[in-house]
């Protein structure tokens, strides 16, 4: 007998007769006898109803009330899946994340988890009931209504499984599990059957966006099994874990992400001096842009040039910021380039395999790609080139390192 | 400086423009130098909405469940009730049932309070802000959320006003307060400034239905001034108070009740002996329906009459459940009248005043209105008549007993 945690997003629970599916799968576990705790979102478009309803009010609305008011999305569902599981005669007791009780630090509408009382559970777990628990929120040491941000139901549920050392943290989602890359891209993109904790947080960040990141980070400091799978479809999915578990016959790339929603900024000239970088870069994280990939070659003539890319949405307003601090750093010359895309290539494998970058760009000089920008880290490349290749230069990749087929 | 508990109902907080309506309604108070403590409903349609979820699933949901959604309700109300008054500037703060808290038994559904911490709201009030309460919910020592039942927003406000020992509970309506009869039937009822909580409690379970009896019977049990006005008129409305405060001055009668859903049963020529009217009524009450009146008279040749009236949605199963045991009780005929009123003039002056019963019947003899049935009690005289006749006996009774006009 195991204890799984399973979390079901607000697409799953969309409307009545999805929680009814739900509820049908839940007991389809139960019944092999497993231990169940289910973390579920708020029904799919409510939140942006009760945000709405804010909004009407005042554009800025406090922190701590948009807390109260987006609580009660999960707390909908939670009431609703557990009558849908008494009515098919499986005990079952829904709590709100303040009764459980998952206590957080105080800041509002984007918390994090201090501590989960695991006590209430287990003993709602012993007397024979499911335990459905209301995802993305919890409580403050003063009883204030806490939420986690945007996804964070998916933290509710690997912060639950470590609490209470459960076997898997399952994940349903609206997808099958995580791919080699994006379907909609490469037609035989693949299912991973399994990935270690590392790769999928370069694939999450990186686009592939299948769960939250926070909730991977949490899952592998606790070394929570995390598991991804479809609430519509019967498929065993994607398997998060350590990476020693399958280290022996771990592919050398076990997928590619790729992003287009990037700016590239290019600071031509400047002098090649200590503190140049922060000069340049520090003056747009001040405005709150994130940075992404971030360039600076060697020096040839004492000069310079600086390369960063920031999401395409903020590219104006960056290119304004550089332009007010130009003349500051003596700059010769600043570039933007909207029509960029960028291209990762992650896998655990690559640490103890040499040629793999080699073998990338080989692949895309095949195809006449220009590689703009190369950053490396232990288990990811990642190229900047013209947005029009990004298909192409997909497609090329996956085939070269034979990521297709069926998994 | 004066604190004050006003409770909002679900059509005066129906739409964020008039949520933003009440801050607007609250502040004027508070810009008074009063301390206010706010108790809402949930925005009008609300609570059937989330039914209609729960009863998508399942037609008989559990109580604690249905307890955990339709609670969510007024969460939402307290949150965009808090945001509006602090955009406005003025400092404020949402607290659910359980926050504050309001401490109930274990019916779910249908709890009563048995406590309300007051030290968390006095702090709040302290701190200089307005304290925005959920209504119609608690928690139950187990830290279950529970419910107070429809119209239960009325008892929460009534509960803090007693808890905090407020100077006035101010329950915002959709009408301007308590009326001598139905404006809807005689034009010119009057506005009452003042009644006893007394005449109230009768004038409310007779059909004039403004405000929920629970919360007429614990304002009046806790001594708490209640004061029922208009959400969207500028007027002082109707102040329900403690009968030797106004005594003096207190009218004969302060109005006229009545009701056209209720039907009469006769069982007639019973034998006259003890007990007959508990085999006749217990059987009916068994069932779960709710007997009003109930009028016996004294025998005349051994064998007696019972006549009782019950809601008219109940009259057939009554009926059927008195056919059931006629013969066991020896009735001689069972009659049953769908096609009755029951009219009721209520006074806390009738206590000292002879002569009301009479000229009530006076007044009905001269339209030839025949009374079919007639009970009283100390403040209230009641009786049944052809429904037929309802309007025209109540504006004769409304005319002659002098409650038109201004007030």
């Amino acid at each position: 007998m195991a204890l799984y945690v399973q979390k079901f997003g607000g697409t799953s629970v969309g409307s009545t007769a999805r929680i009814e599916s739900v509820a049908d799968k839940i007991i389809a576990y139960r019944n092999q006898g497993h231990d169940i705790v289910v973390v579920v979102s708020a029904m799919s478009g409510e939140t942006n109803r009760l945000l709405a309803l804010a909004h009407d009010i005042d554009s800025q609305p406090s922190p701590r009330e948009l807390d109260v008011l987006l609580s009660t999305g999960e707390q909908v569902t939670i009431a609703l899946l557990s009558i849908a599981l008494q009515k098919r005669g499986c005990m079952a007791r829904s709590f709100t994340g303040g009764q459980v009780r998952i206590l957080t630090d105080e800041a509002y509408t984007r918390a994090r988890i201090r501590e989960i009382d695991d006590k209430k559970i287990r003993s709602e777990l012993a007397q024979g009931r499911v335990v459905v628990v209301a995802g993305f929120q919890g409580i403050d040491e003063e009883g204030n209504i806490t939420t986690l941000g945007r996804g964070g139901s998916d933290t509710s549920a690997v912060a639950l499984a470590a609490a209470l050392k459960a076997d898997e943290c399952q994940i349903y989602t609206d997808v099958k599990g995580v791919y080699t890359t994006d379907p909609r891209v490469v037609e035989d993109a693949r299912l991973l059957r399994s990935i270690t904790f590392e790769e999928m947080l370069e694939l999450a960040s990186l686009g592939a966006k299948v769960l939250q990141i926070r909730s991977v980070e949490f899952a592998g400091k606790y070394k929570v099994p995390l598991r991804v799978l479809s609430s519509f479809e019967d498929d065993p999915g994607t398997l998060i874990s350590l990476e020693d578990e399958n280290e022996m016959e771990a592919p050398i790339i076990s997928g590619i992400a790729f992003t287009r929603d990037e700016a590239k900024i290019t600071v031509s000239g400047v002098p090649d001096v200590p503190g140049i970088a922060y000069r340049v870069i520090g003056p747009v994280s001040d405005a709150g842009i994130e940075v992404d990939v971030i360039v600076q070659n060697v020096s040839a003539d004492g000069s310079t040039d600086i390369t960063f890319t920031v999401k395409r949405q903020d590219a104006e307003q960056t290119r304004q910021i550089i332009g007010r601090i130009a003349e500051d750093v003596k700059a010769r010359d600043i570039s933007l380039d909207t029509k960029i895309a960028k291209i990762s290539l992650v896998g655990v494998g690559m640490r103890s395999h040499a040629g793999i970058a080699s073998k990338m760009f080989k692949t895309l000089a095949d195809e006449s790609i220009n590689i703009q920008i190369i950053t490396t880290s232990e288990i990811k490349i990642s190229v900047v080139i013209d947005e029009k290749y990004l298909e192409l230069a997909v497609r090329s990749l996956h085939s070269a390192f034979g990521l297709g087929g069926e998994s």
